[in-house]
């Protein structure tokens, strides 16, 4: 069950010499539809939490690959929370084109404060983000 | 056991706003270490093999990310093959600096026969091909 | 005198450790607002044209950089052609955020035939192509 | 008159669907050239400067593309100073392969400070760094 969905249009700059969306470019297509879903509830990869920046740095990221994506096409992407420990959050995403799966991933981000010239130290996941992250919380 | 090892240093547009390289960069870097390694055998990830293009798009990807790595810093990359399947290859790469660990991550490539218009049609690894990736093979 | 606005929002990846979006991505959203606004009028850098593929290969491409732009904020991107010529399209770009100039630049694509293998040979800007570009092409 | 030549090995993910250098990567090229020069010499784009963050933001950037380049060819990039202002320094990059013009371009950058939250402030190049610049400077 997906929490959001999004859609991403594959950019000339977003291939490659095989004709098709480089594999890499698809980790930046799934940070950019969590941005885009922690948005929708008010959140950010890295914000200012009741007066202390936290961040979410990614601690692992996979990708399966199943069917290439080309050139102007116009990708379904669906994000849904796949697990919320106490620190961390693994994200899932799957990438779909006319209802054919493309892609699926996962990336698993650490909450972080972010400290004096971006040092960072693993924390919580602040009650409060964590219920809006599952949409319990008050904006 | 490492079949290869090369370098990498981190430049500016690799990192990001946490001041740090990028995850998604950490593909590419896995990307040019197999190549490197791959040239070191008389191979690509596309070639004319006896008169017909191969080529190996990526099945999966995956990375775990252990410590940040940072602008200007040399990464010492190790890259072994993990497993070759009658089709597919997997590589495992390790990304170190001054011998502490900073990311490890696997990618599994399947070999393609490219037709007309860059489309693809797996087939077996060439026996000759396999023979060079695992270093018994004559150049 | 702008043929075509869009937007355009950044992203975490492509910001640098300067905490801003690094320089060479606005050719990235340069090429992708061109890309758009010929959507807009039925064409693309790359498509058959009459069963001739072309394509518009960049030779020139240069942006001036007035103010950063940083993560998650949405910029106003204004594209117009700045000069038709026979076998080539110079497009000029605007970049903007609540009216305050950003970045500008310019880039400067000619028309080919893509010939096998990806080959390319100049030629003139088909009249039809030519006239959809300048708004006054049938679709 | 070069001051100082490299080499950059064009990477698979360099490439789009054109099977050719994406345009904007030879952006990063000339970034990692300058930086590579700025190292040659003791400096960097960002650094500390007798305890003091200076950086070198960019506030212009041009490219012309002669030759295309492709996958595993290696380019050599020749860097020279074309100006040094009192707070700006711009260079001239020239990409060629086996004696033939790929591409040249030209990146500005000025002198900033960095301050807290990496807000910038333009100040005058520092003496020492002109020198080592140029050159002239101990190291």
């Amino acid at each position: 069950m997906s929490l959001f969905r999004t859609t991403r249009r594959v950019e000339f700059g977003d291939t490659d010499m095989a004709g098709i969306v480089h594999f890499a470019n698809f980790f930046r297509f799934m940070e950019a539809a969590e941005c885009e879903f922690l948005r929708s509830r008010g959140l950010s990869v890295k914000m200012d939490w009741h007066g202390q920046a936290i961040g979410f740095p990614r601690v692992s990221a996979s990708c399966d690959y199943v069917k290439p994506a080309r050139f102007e096409e116009v990708l379904d992407v669906a994000v849904r929370i796949d697990r919320i420990g106490k620190k961390s959050v693994t994200y899932a995403f799957e990438f779909s084109r006319d209802g054919e799966l493309i892609a699926n991933g996962k990336v698993t981000s650490v909450c972080c404060r972010v400290l004096h010239d971006n040092q960072i130290e693993g924390i919580e996941i602040p009650a409060g983000y964590r219920a809006r992250l599952q949409g319990t919380g008050e904006r």
